[in-house]
């Protein structure tokens, strides 16, 4: 009978704002995360990524290799994001073929979302369940497989 | 170097009927759940939830304050609730703007489904990968994103 | 007041070709899984299931009874696989009404994706966030809900 090699889901070499919670179990390495985040159960996410402060990454996401989220964030619950677009027509046989994401401030993504490797601006919603497949460059609320925009975000006073 | 707040997934201040299984880790708090209930591994059941007897939640799902759920129903793998909208374009600022879900008896939901804040009326088969947006007032088979009627239930003989 | 029964997710009764690699928490139990498979953290594999050597299988996935996929495979994360269609309007009174899944060699399933009970052939992909409702017979990429081809693989060296 063969063994498997078993390695544990673990906190290991996070570089942690102050204020930081987090709900085990989860596995998170090489990664920073902001000041007063928070860390829901069954989160993974992986070496290189940098999440603002006062982001908040909600139970059962994934965040991959080549993400950067900004401040104030809201990660829904089980959302995907993807390095890999399988470009070749199958997975990427080195890191060179991996796309960045990058996620600007005041980002809210709703739960059961994937994103592609893209490229999202400050102060977009974008739906529960959403595949976002191309940079979103402007304001608003996005949603649907593929996303597209609903419309604008509601005028609203900052610092409420 | 800061250290985070370390939580852990746990079951803590749950209302069991008898007969319920849970598989853990699961993070259970402040629920209630019926008599003869399952409960899968990696599931977030949130506070203020009540969920009926014989109703299993399987693997991966996520239910949030301010859902109920009924008798006899199956929540599939990886099944997302929601209770922020999002209305003013960022995360609710109180629970004020929380929207409840409310879910009939004899409500099938496949897996990788999302559940805006809706409600659900009995004998309702939610197709696997449909987000829900508005609220299901008749019996029958849903399925998409959004999710649409696809058409009535089979005819069926109770008791079955 | 009650106590429910707690079981804890765990590796029982799997048969592990040499090589393999498992991020615990996990929950598999009776299954075969082939040489140098990895398996990610959060993910569940049931009875039965047979997978072909060098498959990757990423966090949150779920893989049911009567599924079984081929070599050289990639399972993103928070991939569903599905037995049971509800096809009486409500979960399977035994398991003489699931149905089973055959997922060829080299098929990618990208992240968030949901597999109805269907046959795929080899070399597929089928993109983030794709339901999967019919059999998929020729080689191509699949994505949507549901899920049709968008086009065919890029031309490939074998052996890259």
């Amino acid at each position: 009978m063969n063994e498997p090699r078993r390695w544990q889901a673990q906190i290991r070499d996070v570089v942690f704002g102050h204020g930081v919670t987090v709900v085990e179990p989860v596995n998170l390495y090489e990664c920073v995360i902001g000041d007063e985040c928070f860390i829901g159960p069954f989160v993974e996410i992986q070496r290189g990524v940098r999440i603002g402060r006062r982001t908040r990454v909600q139970s059962h996401s994934f965040i991959c290799e080549l993400v950067t989220i900004g401040e104030e964030c809201f990660i829904g619950h089980g959302v995907m994001f993807i390095n890999d677009t399988f470009q070749l027509g199958r997975p990427a046989p080195s890191r060179e073929f991996w796309k960045p994401t990058v996620v600007g401030n005041r980002v809210c993504i709703g739960s059961n979302a994937t994103i592609l490797p893209v490229t999202i601006v400050d102060d977009v919603v974008i739906g529960a369940g959403a595949v976002v497949t191309r940079d979103i460059l402007e304001p608003g609320i996005y949603a649907g497989n593929p996303a597209r925009k609903l419309r604008s975000l509601p005028q609203q006073q900052h610092g409420g």
